[in-house]
């Protein structure tokens, strides 16, 4: 039985000196790079009230990623038994999703400026929503 | 220009009392029922090592919600001004995805129990993420 499916549209993209995986760390708080995010012009009124100091979450689309992959070593780590994909934030998975929580600190025309993401450049971008109080904490 | 696309495919599904979107709460901590996820069989290998007591964020996509609406009142009341829906949580947005941080409760066969989501029944599940420590706090 086919599952079902549905069409996710890039609504952004990542700008990023990061351009190969090897460089990329594995999550947000372990060096990644303050990033520019460019929207589409079709979207920008759905940019309205988000502020520098805001603190989102960005959805990104993987698209590097292998979507066949069900388990994997946790970190890459081969002497970790291995775990499914749903127990652990490996890029690879059915849907390669990323969630970024990020602080929002620039905004300039249709492009905004984030804290440190980990995803290389021109890395498509899917959603940008607003952490709700007590939901996300600093790290 | 049309926007790069992708396709996201549902890899399970919410078995909820919540049928009709007038009975469901805006977020999860507001009343949400403990529902079933029930995965499709060729994703099981994804969830070994899910356990109860975990704490994993559910994305979910809204297929009921409207794409094509970018600004909206917050909360539904017309007496705010409008807000652009990435500064929002609103259900509709050009792509609809839902995060629902909870904990799982319990595993039987197919299907996880978690607790309080706020989607509606037959609402397609597209990922399932541990929560990183220091990320999402208790409500």
């Amino acid at each position: 039985m086919p599952s079902e499916s549905f069409e996710v549209r890039a609504v952004g993209r990542v700008e990023s000196p990061l351009k190969e995986m090897e460089s990329a760390p594995r999550q947000g708080d372990e060096g990644a790079p303050r990033v520019w995010i460019e929207f589409d012009p079709d979207v920008l009124d759905a940019l309205v009230g988000v502020q520098p100091g805001d603190r989102v979450v960005i959805l990104s689309w993987l698209d590097r990623a292998n979507r066949e992959v069900l388990t994997v070593h946790p970190r890459g780590d081969a002497s970790r038994p291995p775990a499914g994909v749903f127990a652990t934030r490996s890029q690879h998975r059915p849907n390669p999703i990323g969630l970024h929580p990020v602080e929002v600190l620039e905004i300039e025309g249709q492009r905004i400026k984030v804290s440190g993401l980990e995803a290389l450049d021109g890395t498509p971008v899917i959603d940008v929503k607003p952490v709700l109080e007590g939901e996300i904490s600093e790290r």
